[in-house]
């Protein structure tokens, strides 16, 4: 038996709302734990430790098992997200399930890195802008780019304002090989526990709208900007 | 002087709303004129003969020039539509365009084939499904694809229903080795002449998740679901 893997929720197959993948049919693996404490997380109930005891230890095999039962046994794109996933074990997940024929992307902000990151078959590393209130620890970041060494890496920003704007630039700045996707925050985040909260749909499109205005008006065209599609379409409930 | 090019609008830029290449900030340039008369086109103003009048004959060297008017002289994605595209004299664009460092993608429905198709960046073909009135000339399709050559083409289907997505399930059998996006139509396109009118928002997101429960339910993982953000973002409103 290897250490288990800490999970907070498996679900799908859904979409993929974001980032590089978007439309893509996925399912989700969603760890328990985060290093980092987000002012504005939208996945709280996957990083309070007040809801630890929601989060189930499980083998690599279970939870392929489980991936499996949802996506009728058809191999498929599996997204591992958390918290964040960097800090679970979850080499010998990827190893099996890519035998199978899945195919697995992680989302992590960049401040752990594994050597099975070189066995993913894309890494999306979202460091953390101003708004958030953490900071990036460069070295660590650098790491998780190493790790993943021929991997297919991106690099996706949530942006809530212009600080946020500028911070994404200097970010872009220092990897001008990788590609960026920029995506506006959702300041009307679910409080754990209550995924029927209201949206500021509104809010957000004008977010998208600025966004996009910004980048234009930057003339900064090797830039992405997508919103999540999955907060349009189901707002802040859950399994979507 | 070569041949002139009928154009309806170009505008941007904007980001690219659907599709392959969404989110990516793009000049568009629309053609006048089009082979096809789909039921539900969003596009009439460069697609009825009514609107003839508004298409302005412009030699490629005066489309370039306006492109890079707008994106402040920086090399951008240019995307091709109409209308259909494949129906203008676009290679001496593309061309010139690429020699200066523009990228070029053209959307078309692949009903005419041209040899300059193998010097875009990408090549979006658009069969129109059963709810379209159109048909789909499988040869001259197959055409369209032989002329790109080594370019990248992927498909883009619009679903209105559950006869346009089994057809689309049919043309993914006959391109297995194509990417296929499906895209939730819009039954509220503008009328042209008043892009200010009302857009059924709320029927749009429901065919979208009907759509991605319509992939799901047949485990098809290899095809992307994505909406046309820019009407969630604009609605209707044409130059964006």
């Amino acid at each position: 038996m290897s250490h288990p893997i800490r999970v907070s929720e498996i679900f799908g197959p859904t979409i993929q709302g974001e980032g590089a993948l978007i439309g893509q049919p996925t399912v989700f693996v969603r760890t328990g734990g985060c290093d980092y404490r987000c002012a504005w997380c939208d996945s709280l109930h996957a990083v309070d430790a007040d809801y630890r005891h929601t989060w189930a230890p499980m083998q690599a095999e279970a939870v392929l098992a489980e991936v499996a039962r949802l996506s009728g046994g058809r191999p498929i794109l599996v997204t591992l997200s958390g918290g964040n996933p960097a800090i679970q074990p979850l080499g010998p997940l990827i190893e099996a399930g890519r035998t199978q024929g899945y195919r697995f992307a992680m989302e992590t902000q960049g401040s752990v890195a594994r050597d099975w990151f070189a066995d993913l078959d894309m890494l999306v590393l979202s460091p953390k802008p101003p708004s958030s209130g953490m900071g990036v620890d460069w070295v660590a970041f650098g790491a998780c780019l190493s790790a993943a060494g021929e991997v297919r890496a991106v690099l996706k920003i949530v942006v809530f304002d212009e600080a946020d704007y500028q911070w994404a630039r200097e970010v872009a700045g220092r990897y001008p090989s990788l590609p960026l996707y920029l995506q506006p925050g959702n300041h009307t985040p679910p409080p754990p526990g209550d995924d029927a909260a209201a949206v500021d749909h509104a809010g957000i499109e004008a977010r998208m709208r600025w966004l996009v205005g910004r980048v234009v008006a930057d003339g900064w065209y090797g830039a992405t900007v997508l919103p999540q599609l999955h907060v349009t379409l189901w707002g802040n409930t859950r399994g979507v």
